[in-house]
């Protein structure tokens, strides 16, 4: 994604000239200041449509991935997150993201709250409705939020993970941005490069996952004493492949909208490519995946074939315009490998990921972050700093609100609680009351 | 929603010039009459296509909160309407809500059934293609329709479900259009404001079916003799909780393209604006549903969470671009809080609302109507004329429609039907014979 | 859909000029040639993914059709039927499908692999940027694998079923297209239309999936020796409906962007004609359905009004653009009808065709091809000439891959797994272990 705050978007009278390489052609190609103005803020609102759509995706998938006790649980939690996410990011999660550094700042905050131009006014100023940019945002905030849910379902409270959703949507995740996006530290002293937020999204909430579940343990009955591992299938395979689709279709808007623009014909060219090498990323993740599980297992493991999906999107995240279309492919599929080879990992470090997220979205956003330079503009030492950086601070920050958390209020519930299903007690209804014992 | 037919778009020549407040920079601007009309029409495709949408996500809502055996008739009825409503609003309700009055009228109609231009031909007198505002204008039709049949559901024979749904989309739904975007009575008279359709689409929904569920009674076993009111829960959380984001998603047309237009800076920037204070005012309503809940009864009702969404996104839709984001919170807020309130009060009265419609459409609509002076262009008084003319035109027309239905083919099916399901006796399709019943 | 390699949508000057008749008004209407560049590219992509949101709406519509035990492995079969469908677009199809015929040809391949233009350039010569287009045909390659999927469900094993969808997508399929769309034999010799394939999506799928039904052969139990039938139902009517609203929605991309083009007020106008067109014929069979199974079987069966809407959708599809609305009413509700025709005579053909894809998709589409000269450009022997080649030639060459493939690793599991389910055999992932037996 490009900077906007630091380097905007062409301004009016900039898109209304075309391209240098196109130059001896500016009578035909050429795109008025105004109409740029409309269709770079298009791109933004069909943007956010398509990314608060994986807000649903999100939704499907862990619904459909945790045990029907926990079903209803589920569902609240991300419907919550995605409110909460929207509610903090206008409070302040903004203005801490784009602070406007003027040079390689860590942390910082500007103006107070968003505002929003007067009716029938326009940011002519932007090139793009403000307005737009910040619904775009947004929508990428609550994606952070949502990839932790999956990680730590059917153990904890919903009182405390909301808390720590606030948090992580208020301040954690738009300090991560304000370093790349906002033209901060990252971006300013490394070079940094991550087009779409492989590492500022999906590490991100795959870090604040990570050391969740280290901190939360898994859930009861999951790992033996001796040395046994209980898988807990999930309840309805279909919903989590409904949303695997969903999220695949809103990644369109994730990658394709992160150009910010498409206001001159090689903008809407390069949306156009990003959502070539966005699709291939994810079929070559699906293929590697089943073809992996096949030879390993002699079964094609359909949750396999989802997460490699997902790996392929979250690794081709980091630079979906620069690379050819087969550099997309093999991008994809070593990321669609990934969740195969670490989800047995993480169940032999006893580490309880409910639904794959940290394959998918720490190790396999890492995979996309460091690949960068093979075809995009960035030098691994650069991207192994944002990394790391990354990782500490989300680490960290997160550490210390969970441990506030686990304190205080405390963060599981009791082990009866655990056992019956958090959907009794913590939500007072149950996910399919009609179906397991037919009316 | 502007008065289209009235008042219409800014034609050809006039979205060619910039908005008065910039006028200095009108060369940067500046919007040419063709683009101008593919960007309005544009807008009404994408308005069209994500309010579509919005069918499923009340056929999934609902779907999700009836028992088992009642689903399949659920779903055909969702999908029958949706496709009654257009038929009808092809054959006579274009017609009705938008008859060219030339003043204060209350019924009228123009010319015959909608006529499309030829291929290749464009209506360039109006500035948008009018078969893209017709298919926007008739899934707002549809939606009217949706409304009723969740409150109704479980006990109502499809044949005069349908019959019903064919009156309120050729007849009642467009007539109130009429008063208002038709240019009639509310507009004319009384200045009455209803951006999108609190009062038009939602309240005239509710009103449909709190009459409805009036002369149909409550399902069997509901309420005890004794005064105890018997819950049936929902049979799929995860369905109805996949509707509620479809319908949120949805909106974004619903309320953003009621816009009507966005060639100019200006309008697309409105549209901005609406996509925030539409998100904004759905996740205070989920926000403070959780709250509540979770106060009152000390668990998180994710049903309430989600009718929480759905009144926050229906109170904003009277007026979604005037309001600050704060407005927006706060409107939507209280929107949330309305079906807390409001489902166990109905309950208390013995009306038996199966999924929330009249809490979440008829009474959150109100409210959205009552606070549009709060920011918007209109008086309290010009709004309650507008909210109670619409109560005793919905209520008397729906009332004669159900009666005349009940004292004619029934609106009820046997109580042996009735306790054996719908589904086996009305459609002949079990909706989830493979799971309770494990083959 | 024009043909775009052959005709290629209006060029960037062609595009800068009013259509002709409205010459008068060209200073008003003129679109510049980068702003439609953009416009046009903007409906591919839209286009685009709304149609790769169909490969969910069948992924749905088929689980939910299946039983409970092969759930999975119809999701698994879906999301890898995307996936090879995307890459072997890439590798071949592409290039087979549009392989610049210089006449009516047969067989013929362009260039090598599809190559996209550099970072930040623009495909000026087409007046469109050529990824957004090759996104958009790659989505329909996946549709017509689509369709085999439901027909052959509950009884393949997966892995001769991914090998035939190898060779579909790369070679079978992209053969029909270059005969039309690529400007080929029925394009150059008969005239033949299909404007979004009714005939060269729907009905390739439709010949693929019927020879392999026959290879194959009905489920076990199915037809009983004494001439009984067996209903299997579905597992899941809300997600069957769920699959049809995605696909609905789906549709408007199908045949909307199908136009190729929306950067002149006459192009925008006509994608509006075709959503409505698209839209009422799907209503229509919508409605036919209803009424014909509830005056047939006395019950409204809503698999059938589901099947309706879909056939009704391929019907519209050869072409949606030249009817009235009346006319398109006429062929959806003549497609509608079709399933409930010919549903009971596949049965009595004991031709197993799991969710009725035969009816829906090869019927309808025939019925689709062979009306077009009603309203459109086309003559029936013409059309009636398309519609044999195609029998021809996807019966000829699936049945030589169906039976490659039975000879050599076998299609259907052995009866022990097939009545088990396939889902632990092939897959190892059961689809809903929570709700039938409720842990």
């Amino acid at each position: 994604m490009k900077n906007i705050i630091k380097y905007g978007v062409p301004a009016l009278a900039a898109t209304a000239i075309a391209s240098p390489a196109f130059a001896q052609e500016a009578a035909a190609d050429a795109v008025g200041g105004g109409t740029a103005y409309i269709l770079n803020t298009l791109l933004f609102l069909m943007g956010g449509f398509l990314v608060m759509w994986m807000a649903a995706g999100f939704a499907m998938l862990e619904a459909g991935l945790v045990r029907a006790k926990n079903t209803s649980t589920q569902c609240l939690k991300n419907i919550g997150l995605y409110s909460i996410a929207g509610l903090m990011f206008w409070v302040i999660g903004y203005n801490i993201a784009y602070p406007g550094f003027d040079g390689p700042g860590l942390f910082g905050m500007a103006g107070t709250i968003y505002p929003m131009q007067g009716v029938g006014e326009a940011d002519l100023e932007t090139g793009y409705s403000v307005a737009s940019d910040w619904f775009f945002q947004m929508v990428f905030c609550a994606t952070t939020a949502s990839i932790v849910s999956g990680t730590l379902a059917e153990r904890i409270k919903i009182v405390p993970f909301f808390i720590f959703v606030t948090v992580l949507t208020g301040i954690i995740y738009p300090v991560v941005v304000s370093w790349e996006w906002g033209g901060g530290y990252l971006d300013a002293a490394w070079g940094f490069s991550d087009f779409a937020g492989s590492t500022l999204v999906h590490s991100t909430g795959g870090w604040a996952a990570l050391v969740g579940a280290l901190i939360l343990g898994p859930r009861l009955g999951r790992y033996g004493a001796d040395g046994s591992i209980n898988v807990f299938p999930g309840t309805n395979i279909p919903l989590a492949t409904l949303g695997t689709f969903i999220l695949w279709l809103g990644w369109f808007g994730f990658n394709g909208a992160s150009q910010l623009a498409m206001g001159t014909v090689g903008d809407v060219s390069d949306v156009s490519k990003i959502f070539v090498n966005t699709n291939m990323a994810a079929a070559a993740g699906v293929v590697v995946a089943i073809i992996a599980t096949q030879l390993r297992y002699g079964k094609a493991d359909v949750t396999m074939a989802l997460n490699g999906a997902l790996a392929g999107l979250v690794a081709i995240t980091a630079e979906p315009l620069a690379p050819t279309v087969g550099h997309s492919i093999i991008i994809g599929a070593v990321g669609g490998l990934l969740p195969v080879i670490f989800v047995p990992i993480l169940d032999k470090l006893k580490i309880d990921d409910v639904v794959g997220a940290i394959p998918v979205h720490l190790v396999a956003g890492i995979w996309g972050t460091l690949i960068v330079p093979w075809t995009g503009d960035a030098t691994f030492v650069g991207q192994l700093v944002g990394v790391l950086l990354t990782m500490v601070w989300v680490s960290v920050a997160s550490g210390i609100v969970w441990f506030i958390l686990k304190a205080t209020i405390g963060l599981r519930p009791s082990a009866e609680v655990e056992t019956a299903g958090l959907d009794i007690h913590e939500i007072g209804v149950e996910a399919y009351p009609g179906l397991a014992n037919q009316n």
